[in-house]
């Protein structure tokens, strides 16, 4: 869940008018106890980045309209950054227990301890999924995490990568140097820009594969989610070729899930699949996956083809994939039976 | 994970001398914003009982030692009942959005709208892997949610159900009565007691299944997750008998999962595994199962035999099954890559 849009915000803007659960007079934030903070005087999030959401000295909170009535908090050891881009509010701390953390607009993006599974998922389950890719393009993913995770295929020829927010590529450079093997393989190109404007240009049939490693359906990123750019991600696919978006959670967001696969059905007429997986420091502990393929060669996603977690090529440079086999694969398809219902 | 321990208390007894992270001298709780708090004047869960451990106004905040760095929140709608057992602080509240929660020692046991995948997983992952059976022993388990769950198959003979802590019974037949079909099942006996004892005391061999449906392994609780316990709960199965107890979050446990898993293939010598599942308001979203059978007939956990989810004489009576099915009972048994590891 990277970049490209301002969470909080983008979502209040989308929601005026509507009161948040956070959002009474009587609350006020501690921020006195811990030097790095600044005074906050209200609201949890409503002040567009005036401070940390905090809710115990220390501690970073994450609220959001996205998962109303619940928030999860990490102990704060040290505050490594904080910035303003063009773009959102970005944060990067040390946390007690999970490593550095990521947050753009105070969400969290990802952490050292619990944020492979939600990166490995997203680039393994498409791209093991068909046999020899040779050209990706990611959207978003300015951590990084994700192209070095694309760069492990050998068969891979070429890699784009559009990130909207350079501070976003800077900072995780800076702080997540072990990240960064992606943006020396020759085989990438780094666009800073708005990717739904990029795969709009894009070559037709050009891409086996597109990532779309996004932030919430919210602000700038809900372009991101709709049916103009699924079509646009349709076209700049080879036939047979696969997109995987991030898609949310079946614990909060049936209703969206359901809208995106309603939209999905209609755009891409080789297969349309809902996937998810653990992510201990994502709202309700999982993150789920929309994975479809053009019309053309068959793509059996349950079924894996490219057994990246067999070849050992990669894990000198790139290490071990500490999440990811063939198993989880498959098993990241299986519904529990109240999401199957929602789904039929 | 229900009653039989003091969750915060019986970890802190355990950890004297040990410094907790959230036990510093400038925090402050804050419950004069709601009406229904008791005034907290110091740190968040060290002082047994006399507040709720909320970081913010109207929430519910779970701070533990069992996952120190960490915290979930959940926003308060009405407090229901607050009481104080002879075992734990027993707390019931409407959340905003996962319906009525019932905490004990301010750790969170079950949410209406995200407990369920737990109580399905706990029952049918052992009483789906075995044909026809007919004496099931649950142990803790006194919100009835699990009794319920037992009760669907129509196989069942005996149920013994041995919960240490009435006022969870109570508390819980008040305030989610349609989980309480299972008190009323003629095949069921509770016992209010003892859980470790009570199995001690079984009839070698008496029972198909024993289910542990148990809290953290803190206190109390710590005796059920030892060899002593595990070699009565053997001694108590029939050949080719089946156990299923809680075994915490591979994300925050892994050291005390690979413990338990040593103990268990010391004494159940049929088979051990270890399972998975999500569940979105305990800590880390999952929560693990130790499935091991006794020497005797073989016990393929992995491919369960006895399909309730196909089954629907019980529906009527029970509701339809929210979270399990036969597909999702194979793929709690995958385990990511880092899992595997630790656990070679």
């Amino acid at each position: 869940m990277e970049v490209m849009a301002a969470h909080n915000n983008g979502f209040t803007n989308h929601q005026n008018g509507t009161t948040t659960n956070h959002q009474n007079g009587t609350t006020t934030n501690h921020h006195n106890g811990t030097a790095n903070h600044q005074n906050g005087n209200g609201t949890a999030h409503e002040d567009g980045g005036k401070d940390f959401g905090c809710i115990k000295p220390g501690w970073f909170s994450e609220f959001s309209q996205m998962w109303p009535g619940e928030a999860f908090s990490l102990k704060i050891e040290k505050l490594l950054f904080q910035g303003k881009s063009d773009y959102q509010d970005v944060m990067l701390f040390e946390s007690a227990t999970y490593g550095k953390v990521l947050t753009l607009d105070r969400a969290i993006q990802h952490t050292e301890n619990g944020g492979f599974p939600y990166t490995e998922m997203i680039v393994h389950l498409p791209l093991g999924s068909i046999p020899n890719p040779k050209k990706v393009l990611i959207i978003g993913g300015g951590i990084g995490f994700t192209l070095m995770e694309v760069s492990r295929y050998p068969t891979i020829e070429k890699i784009d990568i559009v990130e909207i927010d350079k501070m976003v590529v800077d900072v995780s450079r800076q702080f997540f140097p072990y990240l960064g093997a992606g943006f020396e393989d020759p085989r990438v190109t780094l666009h800073i820009g708005d990717g739904a404007a990029f795969v709009k240009d894009a070559q037709k049939g050009y891409y086996d594969a597109v990532i779309v490693d996004s932030s919430d359906p919210i602000g700038p990123a809900k372009d991101l989610f709709e049916m103009p750019f699924f079509e646009a991600v349709a076209k700049a696919l080879r036939p047979g070729g696969v997109v995987c978006t991030q898609a949310e959670s079946i614990w909060l967001h049936m209703h969206f899930i359901k809208q995106i696969i309603a939209s999905c059905r209609q755009v891409f007429k080789g297969s349309v699949n809902y996937a998810w997986t653990t992510v201990p420091t994502y709202p309700s502990g999982v993150i789920g996956y929309m994975l479809c393929s053009t019309e053309g060669p068959d793509v059996d996603f349950k079924n894996p083809v490219n057994p990246i977690d067999k070849d050992t090529s990669h894990v000198k440079s790139k290490g071990p994939l500490k999440f990811y086999n063939a198993e989880i694969h498959k098993a990241a398809f299986t519904l529990p039976s109240f999401v199957q219902k929602l789904l039929e």
